[in-house]
């Protein structure tokens, strides 16, 4: 417990099992199998390219006169259907919590939970008083100026149907969640006040500035193509559903920036400099990482169908789930045949990247999740697995340490999710509303005959959320990083290597005792 | 952590505690103050019997006219009631995971992990792909053949009002369900290769056809007792509201076969054996296992009441809410009475017992909660209870390994809850439906002077389904069991009792480091 | 493993600590930056007691004429709602069990995990049996009278419509939690068949009928202010929205009887005996702790909105919902803060306070959710993170051992945020109802310009359900002390230090093994 823990344990049996499976003539089956399972995986994926499209489209419809009763109902139902997904959303955090602290190492686990905590409190308290006001609130394309404090709200946000502060949880849960994600690629080495200081950037100004560009009544991404706005020529708005870019690449790029400020944990062993070890970080709880990841899943059940803010548009939260799901399982898939087939722990399957994978396909569906069929998820999804396995082994090579995966979880899976509405849309489905669905204009893809409009803007959005996020991280990161002690952003060397580890120094305890 | 740990663990401190509570005197007491328990009990039960039927009639809705706008807020809800149910069974993922890691030995939980998420992925594609076709898309009696890749769908599910996909995530995450069962019975000596090969099967084929012949919109068990179809005389259905047979029955018995053609785990020791060690597999993490079964608890709330499909049966999802929750009461109670009572460890309040007692409470009353009173639930649980605590002595002495219960749990009790609709169902009430409950033509039981034809259709629906299960599974697990290694169903001698065990041998960790 | 664990560990490291925090020159910039820390928080409240009013006023439904098909709708909608809410209640079980296990010893653990199972089912046969018929039954206005056993009950509960066992399973898992609530302060010396007693006396009697008081349907502080009851010149009932005293200050006021008949734990070394050691006690695995209170944080999503019975009062969930996010976000940090600054731990950043500071915030804005604004909430849940943290301490002065913190989450922020609705309340809301709010008649608290009536009310009522519940507990709680071996509250001596502790005394099983 006292003494620095070295990282790759994995290395510990790696010997002894090589000798198991690397006798010549079980390589030589190994390869005929593994040659005979890649083409089988490639038809698989021709036989779908060339599928028909899936499914029906569903009719608009008629925005037709209303009574004061049916929309009484119906105004219940819609807040009803978003406060259920704000609640799974905010269950999100126990979920980072387990994922997190599993895969941290024993002696900064406490750091983990106490950072959660903290930062759930830190981002319900700047949300409430400036965080929705300049994401929400009408104001100009960079930034809103109303709702400050809460102050002067109306019944129900904008043309939704849906109590605003039913509306206000939803999306303070969703701040929280990238707040939460950007602890986890700085594990072990933050300072808990440089944590409090950055993270307050971060929910106070860096998540709803930037998100009000995509999300905020006249952001200028929202708007972008429309006739007086950014980019009119284009004739395409930025698309970002439930936040591949919004709350995934801003969160994965918050963590790069940290990750690369603070450099490595001190032991931390990289692939290059020890190929026998391995170099991938030890997990001290596989349990509780694993059991996080599966609480991730059921909380994107609120994070993505809830972001309809409809229960009227049912056919549509049906599709999100569906897709949401089929997202999920190929991304585990993909990154655990990834692993088993070709990475350098070969022959084994395992967790981090079943994981990892998981989580990815569910980052990379959040921004296409309403417009793409189950068809198009099961690729997307696909991808996104393999993205994060070669996200995971980049970042390796440029020796920096992301304990979780954060980076390539969240940032580059969503970046590629914010891509693939442009390559998969499939041209049946346009916009929800409180009504139900509205299916007048609707967004198609490249590969179903689109063109690359959707594309570009897709495109556009994702590099400009990505840029600004990353430069205004570093930013701050740096600025934090040069306060003086206690508040810079790294823990002092004894913080790390003391007895008891990150915990005992920040936290005066130990995760578990007797 | 390197050598075979040694199963029993609870004889450790055995004898010593036995010096306290095996006093001549002590015992003289604690026989007295059983005997008046027991006397208590029978009282209780009997004073129950004699109260007469609770819970007034439901009326029938009359399905008059609604207008667009109406039926549209109807689907909506229905649809929300039902993805909200469908998350819930989701979450109960999260459940099995910690129940089965906690129950299974240290040595051999990455393994489990691994495989619920694998598990999942699989049941996710292949039900997309074929499951969900086979299981409720319209062809014969004994297989659906419509909506492979979910193609060519309609809006909504049959007359439920229910948008397809969503329907397709609840069956989904019921497949799912079905498929994590299986593992429970197979901890510790399933090589991967294997589980993923039997896996499919049982997602893509067992289950989904099987189902679909009690669920199916043309399934023969689905039909049977109506003029033209099977057994028309006998003027009863098979029913089963949310699964005990199509879900817990199937997965039992999936997990049974396994089982016994997998053979005990290297080191376990039976009662029979060793009376003196106890039999019952160590847990490695009670805490695991125990939030594991709470979580699982919760996610029923999806499972059963989210089987009405309908928002509007409003009486009807209260009813089976309740009647869920006092089930999972009684059968706890139950069986941890047994184990303090009769059990080879008596005087002591065991975990595992009480967890599987709610566990089979809570499998029991998933085919009659609907039609059953809250008094029928009482005792439908409680029996479900002693059902439980002698099948794990019942598959003990059969020298069959079962780490978590599985088959006892899932197998027996399913069983026994798809007869007690035959004894319990109380006369008031009839089907649901999108517009509300149907109550012209009622289900009544045995005890509700209804007479045997229930009891009968029930016991024609479960012995069809087990025996199938059993026949099917037993073909399938063999045949694994002879495939060349590594794809055998059993791992090699080395997996099991190498350094690390399972999950260094499978996936190159181990579930806990520093 | 087998000897007594010494429990105050965080003094372990702490000299060696306080040689890197304590240098002179670091004191004095420490001391500096600390006074303008309490200057700004000083600021931000005056700030924000000066602001105006926050939200605008709800305009009433008027309770015009429903057609049928509109009533069958809202009757579902508000029973889907109620369920929802009452599964995620249930699901506080899985919460309670982590947040217990968590804070205690390893060696009392499986305890923990068996009590809440059992205590589970017994409260469901209860509540069923004479629980609900107490408290929410019509009879006078000291006990309910109605529907023992669930019979003869309408079909939907009072004016509400929503089905009424749904009502049932809501109440059910309320009272689940305030018998939960109980056994987190008497861990570690309780004797199991003790437990079992006082639980039953709980759940079927002081539970139901104090809470009968203030909740049912006749309850003399229900129906307290009104012409022809108790007191009706004060023209105010008592106000509990959903159970800060209820719920909350009965289950502190038990566990306080329980604590203080117990005594402290052997081994159990208080602040005022060693300062060095501090004197809290040692938890077990603080990420069990944590991700328990996350989730009982999810849980109260249930618990405070789902109150309202009704989602056509879509307004009143959402601000019930966002009220409780504020006064958990304050809470927790008001306590961290504090326990960061003067506690006896300065200058670490603690969890268990944390936690406790968050639950402390969820429970006192339990009673006044629906009436008080965002801000309010934020000044409620702040106040109730000082009082939780005052509390511990003085429980550790009195030398009371509360293991969890029970007594002064529940108990002591109970009575707060009862009295909080009497300052707080903002004079805009009115009540809640089944079509919506009704604010013809609004509730105004003392700050907000209402004079004295609300507080005298709330005064009252907390002072009736905790005196009561205190005498009462202490009775039985005697009582239980001192029934004959093995039936009275308290475990044997050896029960305790014993090999395996009290989980092998009680359960024959230890919490974790290999």
């Amino acid at each position: 417990m006292s003494k620095i823990v070295e990282l790759p344990l994995k290395g510990r049996y790696f010997s002894r099992i090589l000798e198991n499976i690397s006798k010549p003539k079980d390589w030589k089956l190994f390869a005929t199998i593994m040659t005979g399972k890649m083409l089988g995986l490639i038809a698989v994926i021709a036989a779908m390219i060339f599928l028909p499209n899936i499914i029906g489209g569903t009719p608009a419809h008629a925005a037709d006169t209303y009574t004061a009763h049916e929309t009484a109902v119906i105004n219940s139902l819609n807040t009803v259907w978003t406060l259920v997904a704000a609640f799974l959303v905010f269950g999100m955090q126990a979920g980072f919590v387990m994922l997190e602290a599993g895969f941290a190492r024993k002696r900064e686990t406490v750091n983990i939970l106490v950072e959660c905590v903290l930062d759930t409190a830190i981002c319900g308290i700047s949300f409430w008083a400036i965080g929705y006001a300049f994401m929400f609130g009408a104001g100009n394309g960079f930034i809103g100026q109303q709702y400050f404090f809460l102050q002067n709200v109306p019944a129900t946000y904008g043309s939704t149907g849906v109590a605003i502060l039913a509306h206000w949880i939803f999306q303070f849960a969703f701040a929280d969640t990238a707040s939460t994600i950007t602890s986890g690629a700085m594990i072990g080495r933050t300072s808990f006040r440089g944590d409090i200081i950055y993270s307050i950037f971060v929910t106070a100004l860096i998540y709803p500035i930037i998100g009000h560009w995509a999300w905020g009544p006249d952001g200028f991404l929202a708007l972008m193509g429309t006739p007086g706005h950014f980019m009119p020529s284009l004739g395409q708005p930025f698309r970002d559903f439930a936040g591949s870019s919004v709350v995934h690449t801003i969160g994965g790029m918050v963590s790069l920036a940290g990750a690369i400020v603070l450099g490595p944990r001190i032991g931390r062993i990289f692939l290059r400099d020890d190929k026998k070890r391995g170099g991938l970080p030890a997990a001290h709880s596989l349990p509780l990482a694993t059991i996080g990841a599966f609480l991730l899943w059921f909380g994107w059940y609120g994070f993505n169908p809830g972001s309809t803010l409809s229960a009227m548009d049912f056919e549509g939260i049906g599709r999100v789930a569906a897709n949401t799901t089929l997202a999920a399982c190929t991304g585990s898939l993909a990154t655990m045949l990834c692993a088993l087939w070709i990475g350098p722990f070969k022959g084994k399957f395992d967790t981090g990247f079943a994981l990892n994978g998981m989580l990815a396909g569910l980052v990379a569906i959040t921004a296409p999740c309403y417009w793409v069929s189950p068809f198009g998820s099961v690729i997307i999804g696909l991808v996104a697995g393999l993205v994060v396995f070669g996200g995971v082994y980049f970042m390796e090579f440029l020796r920096i340490d992301d304990p979780v995966g954060a980076v390539s979880v969240h940032g580059f899976a969503g970046i590629w999710g914010t891509l693939s509405l442009g390559l998969f849309a499939s041209g049946q489905f346009g916009s929800t509303g409180p009504l139900g669905a509205d299916n007048t204009s609707v967004v198609k893809g490249l590969f179903y005959g689109g063109g690359f409009d959707v594309l570009k803007a897709q495109a556009i959005g994702s590099f400009t959320i990505t840029a600004a996020t990353l430069l205004v991280s570093f930013i701050v990161m740096f600025a934090v990083s040069k306060l003086p002690y206690p508040y810079k952003l790294r823990v002092e060397p004894e913080g790390e290597t003391g007895p008891g580890g990150l915990d005992v120094w920040e936290h005066g305890a130990e995760a578990y005792t007797n």
